[in-house]
């Protein structure tokens, strides 16, 4: 359904992943494998250059390239003919030349690695826009009370700073895992029928040396046409950015009900309304992050049993791959640069923060004031005086500093001042700080890595 | 990938599954509640006639479409816009009534319910033609000799026909279990914001009432908007048909390996090559159904996991569905349409069967041995006698038979004649004749039932 | 982990998945089958007796067997010799025809055919009974208004009454297509080697016939070794019940929440506490479902992906099969236990539901006053006015009421007292009391068609 | 199913994934947390010796354990309890220090890294064995000759070597993210009730850090309580290792097919036998891996869709990771140990991969034949004089040599001695020597690493 690409797209990026950015990147490999079969000694230089001079998408008609490849069975084929007529036309010897030594699947494997290269590019900068608005947001809420919650109760106090360098040390995560990734599993594909070379003869090394110069590939010991670890490892890894990606739309969501009303989407004309509801401001950058990680997990899975693949080229489990990793792709660059609009433009509501912390009669102080009480009374005699305060202050529908000011135990030990500080969320940040400032920390170590 | 869609998909039926198709059934939508808010005297029946008179897709802009859907956060928002628009050019009262009391869900979920419907009404002809060709199949080789494989080894002979009756009886099974979905499973989906018709006021039942005539739906008690479990059921469905589909396509792509070769697809002009290999005759539809059985358990994995929306209307597992269900309906019917031409033209090498058969050193006929020695020596004595005569042929390369023929345990029950006929695999059919006539009734009697 | 058990189980069905039931299962197929080949003349009734009599797995060494199935391959073949082993220190002769004419997985697809008709015995009840507990909530909270929440926002009111229809309905769904499916799926395997029954020569079927009906089985046109969509389409209707389950919990689970505090889990000594907050009153039971939901959709997916399966009998497909469908059973029963309990208990707080309805600044009845305003001044005015006041009262954090009290185009048409009316949730129930009258309807005529 | 767990697992690493050792893992924890908060003079030195000494799994009641923790919500609520009951005999001053400052998930996650780490300390030198048994077989099988398949179909020859190369170099591979993923996902859980180690007060990261140090386990910029990417990328590790696992099973078994017979899982007495069938030896290794490979990415999915997780620490999804990794670790080393004995004791028969290279006519020669005469006719012409032998060769079912020494166009550029030099595998290997040689060369510096 393209007209639901808007919505869970990126436009940037589906640009790299159309059926012409496909054909033109096989395209790129045909003229590199030209001219890595010159290099060589294969075949002429003349007809390397003659090959290349065809390499562009613009001359190829692609409605027929599909009709034929239904029949061929493979995308390979009919685009091998088609260039081929077209080199035929100034340069029959170069004609012969065409896709010399290769298989089809070498063509489309590193025509998708190729791709991949290109869509990377693209996530790679909005990834670091994404983890600098965050670290923005950390910045700038260090010390900013929320309720933590756990289990989806209020469970004690911790601040808004701490809960996005939860969320932008993950996105470190895997701005660290994708770099790695990319570098160790984009590499060339090239080994003939079935991965031997032998149709280039003694030629075949020194083609694939110079073939994965020329495309800046690195050269596996070994083809890879049945062994896709490789592209599992990265459908995983943007598999598991989705995941984080829906994890930080969640919290947002949540935050974002109208009870708590801690956060909102920024807002923008035409921006998630209702088709008759006047006043509703929806989430919708989080729902194309929360669909997106619906979806994400059935495709890895794909990526994964695609992985049984036969002999020395599979039935099957290859064809399976073709749309199911562009989609995970595509699905994660969607999700990356909608919810990293929403980080960018999103509004916190410290006041309200504060206000929903003392919404639940202070019970969310309990694990602390049984802390401070245990110091003094011992912790269990603490723990036993607490529960017990909770327990009446929940059936009374009573605040419970109210409570626990007028048990004798408590008054023994605390006076009504102090009692009162252990209410305020600042005293209880434990950690938090410095945790924070190691995220940080390590956010601004990598920039100056980039930079320099 | 659309390039890759002709290689997997059934044009017939992804003409249901288009944009413009997915816009017009949703127009069909706006088109039948302004005559159900008319028939209910919501509305006045002028105003409903001036709607419908621009509920066609080739009145509206997709692109513009497609742009503000992503603005809004769904497709029925802007095309309600447009629709009003439109309407209000010539009747500006009707203008007002456009969309009136639903939500934009309901646009959408009954939409896809059309869609659904009609993509459904390809394939059930599609999976008749698939289920006489199988039934041709197992009329033609009731009788046909093949070795019966378990664990993929050798185990037992058995016969061709048997084997596709059991292709068939699934495929009769899928069908049944597809009509009675088709009826359970697509329902109209009205029910407003919140899934109460409060903006019908007390007009909202009848509104139903009338809609679901006009459309030809069951209507159910409730909106379903945020219960998915029909879907789910329908995306099952589908996805147990390819894994049926997936199964079939490895029988016959693993008889058709070059060592068996009892099985061939049809050959054609263009069908199956190699880009290098001169004499290969790929099972290219083969590939078609077992990528689509690749793919297909982690898609319908996604529409169980989209099922836990939440309250009325959920975030992001809905737009989870939009994309995954129509991916199943598109490779359902394309396994289907492919499976169904191999099916068709398939090739049986009833020779190359009978020649396997005999080519395990006729052990594939010791289980048979076994059970007619044990009638005469008692069967614990010849499953020792067997067993030890299998080892020998083994170890000593020789043939079952004449292991048997020189031992004394054997020949003092069997002449050699009598034991030369148990290694013919005519003698051990048991009740698979029985199995095939019940089958072929079951298959007779539905094929009357729907011609009646 | 079994340690994991209690929490995500429910004992009493967990009985009926033990390795001793499973045994037990697997015996009883033996044990009739000795019965069938009697009748079917095949063997002696003494035989078929002695063999009955040792069918007790009490009788047998359960550690020897694992032990045994690991070379073997699988459970049948040390259970049958261990079985063969007791029946001959009693009768010699009978010894001879355990097991007879069936393969291995005869006797493992019917012991899991028939233990899980045992464990679908155990939660048929226990659907009835979170139904029932359902209806009893529809009943009491028909009028009790709450907000309707879409996209995690309020949206418009509604009643608990008609959400909880919602619920009801969906598993009352699940009820039926439960008893379809165990009536369809569950059937008699037996097959022998290849599926011909060959090694019962000519009285294969008349044994099947006989064995089916001692175990009370329907008798399929064929063995089904291969063809699985009848397990598949049982673990779709569990993974099916998981989701609706799961999205009951997200609801509840949300509705718990401490800014909305509008449902709580039942209380309990023990349940739901925190090892380090006092006051934490945790969703256990919700968590459980959510659980189960997040884990059925693979699991679901396995059983699909297990569906291609090779030739008469297949390789790992099948094997996948027995923990994956067990383990659904096992989580469909534990969550269905443990969220009936919740429901069973749940507290309904509806003066917080009413309290949370008014929070949002009137927002919530925005919808209602645009329809109410849209029959005096015209939808389109009426869309532009409410919109409008929406936004003012968002950025002046104001009541809407107040907003449109002052509203000239809003006074002209409704007075002060009209227009508080409008503010009330009752007056906006459109058709809820009509559906929850059909879903209660439907429950009871359920009901009745049981007790009859 | 415990009973089929010896099938499926390795008894070796189940030992590590027991309850008692979840358990003991989880105690491990709380002595060394008791020796870091004492070391971080939060409690006396003596507390910490007392809870020490009771930290033995053997002093608890696993079954009263099971039964509370269903109460709870989680095991470590009962176990910190019980641990707490039994110090408090010894040392009630102690016993208020039990679990200080952690919360349940701090016990349960940083135990489940503690068994994880036992378990892949088992995978890794199995791992490695399985590596160096491959390894031989390249070295053994560098120049046999075999059919290369592609699409399930001959293609062209290849050697066994190179198959076997490509099998080491996928292992390999993994061997080497195995490594990476412990080294960077394993790490120490802590962070107390919301991850701000509060209770802690400004001793959390003292602790923290002793902590670390006494697991030896990496110490994170902050808990991973609701960010689970670490084990989502454990998790996905795994599974790919299983899809390998599953491909050089697939392959193994393919050749292991009656009609083909190169190579033989080792046999063994009461291994891969048949209850029925007295001359079946099933490839049962190969069944674990496929097993194994069909029900890992419906795991594998499961752990990716747990990661979307609610604020603090979630609600199901954390719980439903609990027994998906742990059986995804227990598939891994089942399928790992199976293959492992499978691949030691492989028997390869070289001479009937000879046979059934010369059995398809010849047509596997047809692409290096089709290369040798493009050097003297010219490729085009080459490809359509051979293109039209095949066809020939397979319509009449004569050898495609016969059919080529006969062709004019093929004699003029080849004497008789020359042609049947092309049909001799040995002479078409292309680079496959120098990719072995790479392969090995990695291998044995990949050895030569880990010695020094």
């Amino acid at each position: 359904m393209r007209l639901f690409d808007p919505l869970f797209r990126w436009p940037a990026l589906e640009e790299e992943l159309t059926d012409a950015a496909r054909v033109q990147a096989m395209l790129d490999f045909e003229a590199a494998l030209g001219r890595a079969t010159a290099r060589a000694g294969v075949i002429p230089e003349a007809s390397a250059a003659a090959i290349a001079a065809h390499c562009s998408v613009a001359r190829f008609d692609l409605a027929a390239l599909a009709r034929q490849a239904a029949l061929a069975g493979n995308l390979a084929i009919p685009l091998v003919e088609q260039l081929t007529a077209l080199v035929a036309r100034d340069d029959a010897a170069a004609a012969a030349h065409v896709h010399r030594g290769a298989t089809s699947q070498d063509a489309i494997d590193t025509g998708l690695v190729l791709q991949l290269r290109r869509a990377l590019g693209h996530t790679q900068p909005e990834l670091e826009r994404l983890a600098n608005d965050l670290a923005a947001l950390v910045e700038a809420h260090r010390a900013t009370p929320v309720a933590g919650r756990t289990w989806m109760q209020q469970a004690v106090p911790t601040t808004f700073g701490l809960k996005a360098a939860g969320w932008l040390d993950a996105v470190n995560r895997h701005r660290a895992r994708l770099d790695a990734v990319r570098a160790r599993c984009l590499v060339l594909q090239l080994g003939g029928a079935v991965g031997s070379l032998a149709a280039l003869g003694d030629r075949g090394w020194p083609v694939a040396e110079a073939l994965a110069q020329d495309l800046a590939l690195p050269l596996p010991d070994l083809p890879w046409h049945a062994h896709r670890d490789r592209l599992a490892e990265l459908a995983a890894a943007l598999g598991s950015c989705i995941g984080t990606l829906g994890k930080i739309a969640r919290d947002i969501s949540l935050a974002m009900q109208t009870e708590l009303a801690e956060l909102s989407e920024p807002a923008g004309e035409g921006r998630g309304g209702s088709s008759t509801m006047p006043q509703k401001r929806n989430p919708v950058g989080c729902a194309v992050a929360l669909a997106a990680a619906t979806r994400a997990p059935g495709l890895v899975a794909t990526m994964f049993a695609a992985m049984v693949q036969e002999g020395e080229r599979g039935l099957g489990g290859w064809q399976a791959e073709w749309e199911t990793l562009t989609e995970l792709m595509g699905l994660f660059g969607g999700a990356l640069h909608h919810l990293a609009d929403v980080v960018a433009g999103l509004d916190v509501d410290s006041g309200r923060m504060r206000q929903n912390l003392d919404a639940g009669q202070g019970l969310i102080f309990a694990e602390g004031i049984q802390t401070a009480l245990g110091e003094r009374m011992g912790r269990s005699e603490a723990r036993r005086v607490v529960q017990a305060a909770c327990a009446r202050a929940r059936a009374e529908r009573r605040p419970l500093h109210e409570v626990l000011a007028v048990d004798g135990a408590v008054s023994r030990h605390f006076a009504a001042s102090e009692l009162a500080r252990l209410f305020a969320p600042d005293g209880y940040r434990g950690s938090a700080d410095r945790m924070i400032e190691r995220v940080l920390a390590a956010h601004t170590a990598r920039a100056a890595g980039e930079g320099s």
